[in-house]
């Protein structure tokens, strides 16, 4: 089939456009899914640079899809999918992916793709909306009368977060730098947006908080970043990073404050098979709110697939507002 | 009043025995308590040695008391305490302490002392319950089916950990090196002691859980031990730890494992007047555990106060076996 793929780890360049791959390996808990369109995250940069445990097959990126489904594994159940059914789901992260013409995901993981979306925009929530809604929800329990420090509130995972906080009733504070960010931040939103180009944005948050700092913090960007938003964590608060990082400060910036640091890494139900379900029902919640018209995915661009690698490139400048999604069919 | 204190910072000889020292303020919220009896904990030597904010008096430590009520602040309900009450709290960590004649006591804090236990009994008990408590309970929220690992299961926190862990019917292995602490654990319910003098307790938990690791991992020992046991926290699981440390080991080692991070500094309550009455909440439900015969302090040592500095001499050793207790009437 037809796919983008490397065989090395490196620059964008090394992703290459194949028309000879291999079919989808399609286990007993999996459908095979006709990919009509699929996103790109951080994390396709970072697979690509060799970030993640070794493969012997050249690699199929793309974690996010939204298409038809073509057959069903033997043990999925026949209430729950059938061949034709449009679903959305996040892919296997240590598998074959989605920026391919077909690819298999587990049943448990996958949703209905919610109807007022086409497939386009259906792509571009799974893997955000997960990260978002387990490090808000599941984790940190963010609640009305909360007020939530969201990093970069116009990326990917960010302006979904946003989205999610305000459906709980959570003051929402972000950052953003650019006029089309902050606009995206308003328009979804924001409480407060801090330019964090022009202002410290640890001063600005204790500005706004009386002294007090947030409840949450939501780090969708690590390093400098991670470290000062120690600093705006409330007494008893929470902080969840998506991002790896090295930090020494931890514990001598929250110990007196009582707090909590939680890691977020949504690949474990699908890379552990540690409750996959979890997944899927969250799309499927997810689901009734992008129904509903309380959230919404912002695409910064649509490509085609032969244009993979120029996306990587834009993917990993910072400057994605929302998300790239790569129209395959 | 006749009081143990310290008016320069550093070993336990700085500690002076005085029969002058002023009578404790008691603000409107506070009891004015007889000390009967206080206990000792690492806390103590801490602030000793200058680990804690300077304050402008000689300082009296003591953060765990026994005794009776001798007058009442007016904000005090009617129905709360009456002149006369045996009750047990731990006191503010940044105010007098409890290694004198009398201690005021906020009354949220405060609870009516177990009938089951006498004076000396009943002051082992508040800060390492309100500690143990918040870690297993609040935070980590243990509960039957998950596996805990408690580090020092005699020490004084630890002994504590250990039966209320217990109490939720989780499986507890724990860690101990002699004798007549591995038979404590025993004695207190411990499922497995792992011997850490003879083995490596990261391999023996990895043994014991099937490589998977345990739910909840208490730490009350810091440093290398902190470090080492991240190793032994399942994904998804949660860790707690009680002493400050400057790991930079902690997003890399629990990031993939999609893990979290608590930590707990029991004194957040009394220090920033942050809903101090769930301390006097937690201490009559941990009361009615006591009497019940689910929970019980091991007192390792009854000191008078003037032996106060060998006490603290011991209490850094390590070798104390649950508590240390200061006999005060």
């Amino acid at each position: 089939m037809r796919a983008m793929t490397f065989s090395e780890y490196g620059e964008p360049s090394v992703l290459k456009l194949r028309d000879d791959m291999p079919e989808p390996a399609v286990g007993p808990d999996d459908l095979l899914v006709e990919v009509h369109a699929a996103a790109l995250n951080p994390v396709d940069t970072k697979i690509r640079r060799g970030m993640y445990p070794p493969r012997d097959e050249a690699i199929i990126p793309g974690y996010d899809v939204s298409g038809v489904v073509l057959s069903l594994g033997a043990n999925v159940p026949r209430n729950a999918f059938q061949v034709g059914d449009a679903i959305y789901a996040s892919p296997c992260l240590i598998k074959q992916g989605a920026h391919a013409e077909r690819v298999a995901v587990d049943w448990r993981t996958a949703a209905p793709k919610p109807e007022s979306l086409d497939h386009v925009h259906a792509a571009a929530m799974p893997l955000v909306t997960l990260t978002s809604w387990e490090s808000l929800y599941t984790r940190a329990r963010v609640h009305r009368g909360e007020t939530v420090l969201i990093h970069a509130g116009a990326g990917g995972t960010g302006h979904i977060a946003l989205q999610l906080a305000r459906v709980e009733g959570c003051r929402v504070i972000t950052t953003a730098s650019r006029p089309e960010t902050i606009a995206l931040c308003n328009e979804l939103g924001a409480d407060h947006v801090i330019n964090h180009r022009e202002t410290d944005f640890v001063e600005a948050v204790m500005q706004l908080t009386d002294g007090k700092g947030c409840e949450v913090v939501y780090d969708t960007v690590g390093g400098a970043v991670f470290d000062k938003s120690l600093d705006c964590v409330a007494v008893n608060g929470r902080m969840v990073t998506i991002v790896m990082n090295n930090s020494d400060q931890i514990v001598p910036k929250l110990f007196r404050k009582n707090a909590t640091l939680h890691m977020e890494f949504m690949g474990v139900p699908t890379v552990v098979s540690i409750n996959p379900s979890c997944q899927g029902e969250t799309l499927r919640t997810a689901a009734e709110l992008i129904d509903a018209g309380k959230l919404k995915p912002h695409v910064h661009k649509v490509v085609p697939l032969e244009d993979l690698a120029a996306a990587h490139e834009e993917q990993q400048s910072g400057k994605v507002i929302g998300k790239i999604v790569i129209k395959v069919k």
